[in-house]
C-alpha cells in the first residue's frame, strides 16, 4: 500500500490503515464521530502496546491509562468506502500526563484531520497517577517524536448562562470494558443534544473535550449546553446532580 | 488463514472473518449485539453484491432491501481479540420475501450462534416490493443453498399486559446513511431496557425482531415490555403513540 502519512512512516509512531465500512457512517454518508473516535482510541492502545505500554501491561500490572483531554479537528471526514490512516504518536511526557498526538490521511496524503490528547497512567487499586517519567526501561521516553499538529490545544471552557437540555442515565451499552461509560459515547450523546438541521447544513469540524471524572451504569447524566455563537456550543455534563465531569466545545462549519 | 465453516467454503455463500477489535466489546468483554448486527447487515449487503444485488445496484436503480424479521441465536460471543467469521446465503425466495441465513464459527469451527433474516427488495419511489423472482438474470435464484440452520425462526410476538417503560426521541446519531433509525440501534435500545444486573447474571441468547415500519429523525418511540418469563421478554416500539413499528422476544441464559 503506497500511503501518504504526515509523519512519512516514522519508526516510532504507529500508523494504522482503514476503510469506512458501511454501517460505520452517520445518515450523512460520512465516518462516524464515534467510530473514528473508537478508531482512535483502539491506534493509541495498539501503539502504546507496541511500546511495550498497552493493554497487556496495564492490565498486568493493575494500570489503566485515563483519557484526560481530547481535541479532533477534521476539515473533512471520509465517506464510505473510503480509505484512511490514523498516525498516533507519543510527542511529550510532563509527570503524569503524556500527549499523545494524531493525524488522519487519505492515501494520496490529503489530510482529513488532526487530534491531540492527553492521558495519565492510573493505579487501579490506588486510583493514584503515575510519574511516568518512572516507567520501566526507559518508558515512553524512547517513543518521543517533537513533530506537532497544526491545530489549537483545549481551550478554557466556561459555561456562564447554560441551561439544562438533557438528562439521561447510563445504560448497559454505554458502557466500556472497565464499566466507565466509554469516553466517545460522551461525545456521541453530546453530539446528539443538536438537531439534525444542524447536521444537514454543516457537519462537527472540531470536538475539544475534557474529561473530569468517570461515570457508571445507572448514573444520571446531566446536559447542560451554552451556544457561544452560531458556530459554537459549550457543553457540560454533570453526575447525579452534582460535579461536572466532562466539558466540551463544539465547533461546527 | 485456515477456517472451519459451516458450509466448508461453499462457493454462492459469503464467507467474512473478523477480529473483535477493542472497543467493540460490551462491559463483560464480549463482542456487543450491536456490532455483531451491524457486521450481519454489512456482509449481507457484501454477499448480495457478489450476486450482482448490492448497495451499487440498488442505488443505481432507487431500490433499496428492507430487513423485514432477524433472529440471532448465539450460543456464546466471541471475546475481544477472539476470531470469528460469518457466512451467509440465499436459502429461498418466495415473491417479495427472500430467507438470508447466516452461521457465526470460530476458526477451530465451534459455532458462536446462527442467525436467520428476512429481506424485501423495495422501490423507492413507489414504496413497492419487487416480485424477487423476476429480478435480472435469474436473481438469486443462483445465489440458494438450501442448507438450514438449527434454530428455530421466528415466533409469534403477542403482548397481553404490557407495560411503558421508557420514551425517546430518535437522535442524530441514532440514523443510518438512509436517514431511517439503523435497525440495530432498535436492538441496542431494547437491550438497554434491561439492567445491568441482568447481563452480570447472563447474557441475552436470542433475539428475534420483526420490522413493520421506518422510524426517522425526531420521531418519539416508545418502549412497551412484557416479561413473559425470568429469561424472557418480549418488547414492543411504538411510533408517536401509534402504530408498532417493532416488535422483539428477547431471551436470556
Amino acid at each position: 500500500m503506497s500511503e501518504h502519512l504526515y509523519l512519512k512512516g516514522h519508526p516510532k509512531a504507529g500508523a494504522f490503515h482503514f476503510v469506512v465500512e458501511p454501517f460505520t457512517e452517520d445518515y450523512t454518508g460520512r465516518l462516524s464521530w464515534r467510530n473514528l473516535g473508537n478508531q482512535m482510541l483502539r491506534c493509541a492502545d495498539m501503539h502504546a502496546g507496541s511500546h511495550g505500554f498497552g493493554y497487556e501491561y496495564t492490565q498486568r500490572t493493575r494500570h489503566a491509562w485515563v483519557l484526560s483531554r481530547l481535541v479532533v479537528e477534521m476539515q473533512e471526514m471520509p465517506r464510505t468506502g473510503e480509505a484512511y490512516s490514523i498516525e498516533t504518536w507519543v510527542n511529550s511526557i510532563y509527570r503524569q500526563f503524556t500527549d499523545r498526538l494524531f493525524a488522519i490521511t487519505a492515501p494520496d496524503g490529503r489530510v482529513y484531520g488532526y487530534g491531540c490528547s492527553t492521558w495519565a497512567l492510573i493505579d487501579m487499586d490506588s486510583r493514584q497517577p503515575m510519574n511516568l517519567d518512572e516507567l520501566p526501561n526507559g518508558g515512553f521516553q524512547n517513543a518521543i517524536i517533537p513533530q506537532s499538529v497544526p491545530i489549537e490545544g483545549l481551550r478554557r471552557i466556561r459555561l456562564k448562562n447554560a441551561e439544562t437540555v438533557r438528562e439521561v442515565q447510563a445504560k448497559y451499552s454505554d458502557l466500556d470494558i472497565n464499566g466507565h461509560v466509554n469516553s466517545v459515547r460522551y461525545i456521541e450523546m453530546m453530539l446528539d443534544l443538536f438537531p439534525k438541521s444542524r447536521y444537514d447544513e454543516t457537519p462537527a469540524r472540531r470536538i475539544e473535550v475534557a474529561y473530569s471524572l468517570e461515570s457508571y451504569y445507572d448514573d444520571v447524566l446531566t446536559f447542560v449546553r451554552e451556544d457561544v455563537s452560531e458556530q459554537e456550543a459549550l457543553v457540560e455534563i454533570r453526575k447525579n446532580g452534582a460535579q461536572p465531569i466532562v466539558k466540551a466545545t463544539i465547533s461546527f462549519g
